[in-house]
């Protein structure tokens, strides 16, 4: 489960060697859910399968954690008994941001168990923030009762593209420290359960359809500003990823042609006009001091004529360059989420004029545009998502004896 | 399977109602195959279903032109004889242009046996264009010795986005003619078969992955440079119909925010820089009498460097919007078709570089980009695929045997 691509998982055909392991694999654990402990040749003799086919199983079983051997003596002679593990029900979500990172536990029925969310240093190391959140999740999961080695699994959210070929974040992330690194192992070892990275946009999206209000919206446009400015999709009521996963990367669409230099190497890009780092690099310019997020949130709440000018064409900008996706991919939604979305209508409002200005007609009335109600929760919702629908697709569904 | 919506049907549960008739349908199948024609009395006796269950069965048959039904006297009574009519197994695509009709026939291992095409008028009526269709289907059939109203169905390809809640043509399209008008019912009753009607972009793109060099992609976007500018997009291995069936709008991305006005009432679209339409006009201005897209391409093959600056300025918009795209979809390929692709590298390299110098770098080196080889038959080919494709997850899928 440490890769990402994984998730439109298929069911084995019936008949197929596939379908037959996992009907074996079941009958397994029947058994010794109804007998408890056994020793292999005793799941051999009660299940009628040979004992080259219950080793693999119970190979493959206790790899997975659901089931444990212990020596026994049987017959006056060592063997190998068998017995069922319980797989906590819980599943970890994760989300690194630049600044923060906050880890939720949930379970298979959506509910939330737990959450906490604690503060990163700018420039952080990576390895820093792996302890940090190792000690959130030890802690969550002590909070909760629940057994970390049992987890369903960790979703993990981190703010930059991930290449599929190689399960790094390439360059060009929001957080330079975290390129090329091999996270999922990183990841996986001092949590010590498996772990499935994606792009914090991308879970911002299934969050969306998850635990927001889309949960029946099929094909969505989710779009994070931030420092910097990313998206998610899901298309046909999956996430997408396209060629190689790096997808909705739609910070870096041009919208002026001379415009500002980008950090990935291309001019007047969306996010030299709309991300949180141009507006308050503009505004501290202007007064001469620093001036932050919420500053600008602050501002624009009590009327202040620069901010709400700033909001206004960044919103434009960025209706623009959702129109053109809207074009291209005709969502049901588009939902707009980071740390901006407490200024509600006054960020929404440019933004749907931009967009209505540029689709065609068709579209951009048949688009809805809204502010995420998820706030800053909402990669770490999409995260712990993850690996709840991925288990439940996975895992739950084989699982089921087949009705014929 | 006159709704273009139906792209990806999903066979029915083993044990559902669904799956049960189409077990009892295929019994009949079978019967009939095995007894030749039987009255519908006896084949409840050999079957042992209900006289009710056959009689919808026969009915559902007919309908789908499966079965043929004659009175025959059975011991001394009048009764109705049931037989199975085999149905052709060779599907149809017809592709109507600004200009022409074109008619394909294939059978279900994508071969193509008829192959034909006439010219329009421009401004023709809708009504003529689908009398002239309909000929050359008949023609078609005759020619290979087909019946016509055995074949598996016609796929249908308009110049135009289609709403898929009304499944017509929306405003906007390239064909004014059409917009609005109910084409499926007309079509289904000129040409006396099953329709599925798709835009020309759409199927554009399906060619690519049927019949074309980019059988094993399974995220593509094919654009279309024509008298409109238009894309298809595969994703997942599928044509992406979005929410409302309009995608792949590309044509009208904002190029120049102080651009011509487009004929969608938007300013500076992609249409307004680099369709065929506008290299033909500004060209013509500049010489003071008409030039074609057949001029554009003679002169720009000799070397005529008014022809070459308009090819290169309109490839290199062509790139950025594309880049746009990219950056979003992240597909495998994108492929440029349309009356265009004789240019060959001449439209292509600035292409390149536009998509190029707006992709983010990730993204443009995982892009390949092609003209298509498929010429001005890819819309054709597109659409009796769609149907050949379509026919194998409906209907040969459900009526195969079940092992379990």
């Amino acid at each position: 489960m440490t890769d990402a691509t994984r998730a439109n998982p298929v069911s084995p055909k019936p008949g197929s060697q596939s379908a037959l392991r996992k009907l074996n694999e079941q009958r397994v654990v029947d058994t010794l859910g109804a007998h408890g402990t056994l020793t292999q040749a005793e799941l051999a003799r009660v299940t009628g399968l040979s004992t080259a086919t219950i080793s693999n199983i119970v190979k493959s079983l206790a790899a997975e954690k659901r089931v444990e051997t212990t020596s026994v003596t049987s017959s006056g002679r060592r063997a190998l008994g068998v017995s069922l593990l319980d797989v906590a029900d819980v599943a970890a979500g994760i989300d690194f941001g630049r600044s923060h990172v906050r880890v939720v536990l949930a379970n298979p029925g959506f509910r939330l168990i737990d959450e906490s969310s604690e503060p990163l240093p700018i420039g952080h190391r990576v390895e820093d923030s792996i302890a940090i959140a190792a000690r959130m999740l030890t802690e969550a999961c002590r909070r909760t009762g629940t057994d970390q080695h049992r987890l369903l699994g960790a979703g993990i959210g981190v703010p930059g593209p991930i290449d599929h070929r190689t399960t790094m974040v390439i360059n060009g992330a929001i957080l330079p420290e975290w390129v090329g690194i091999d996270i999922s192992a990183q990841l996986h070892s001092a949590l010590g359960v498996p772990v499935i990275i994606d792009n914090d946009s991308n879970l911002g999206a299934l969050a969306q359809i998850t635990w927001g209000e889309h949960q029946t919206c099929t094909n969505l446009c989710f779009l994070k500003i931030g420092s910097g400015i990313g998206s998610g999709l899901i298309l046909n009521g999956s996430l997408y990823y396209g060629h190689l996963g790096i997808t909705g990367e739609i910070g870096h669409s041009t919208i002026f042609d001379q415009g500002l230099i980008c950090r990935c190497g291309n001019r007047g890009c969306l996010e030299t006009v709309a991300s949180t780092a141009i507006m308050t690099e503009m505004l501290s310019h202007a007064e001469g001091k620093p001036v932050s997020v919420e500053d600008i949130i602050e501002r624009a709440l009590a009327g202040d004529w620069a901010t709400l000018r700033i909001i206004d064409d960044a919103g434009v900008a960025v209706g623009h360059a959702l129109a053109n996706v809207a074009n291209m991919i005709n969502p049901e939604a588009m939902v707009i989420g980071g740390p901006l979305a407490p200024l509600g209508e006054l960020l929404l409002e440019p933004i749907r004029r931009g967009l209505n200005r540029h689709a065609i007609p068709a579209v951009g009335e048949g688009t809805s545009l809204h502010m995420s109600m998820l706030g800053d929760r909402a990669e770490a919702l999409g995260a712990v998502a993850l690996v709840l629908r991925q288990d439940g697709a996975n895992h739950r569904q084989p699982q089921r004896k087949t009705t014929s």
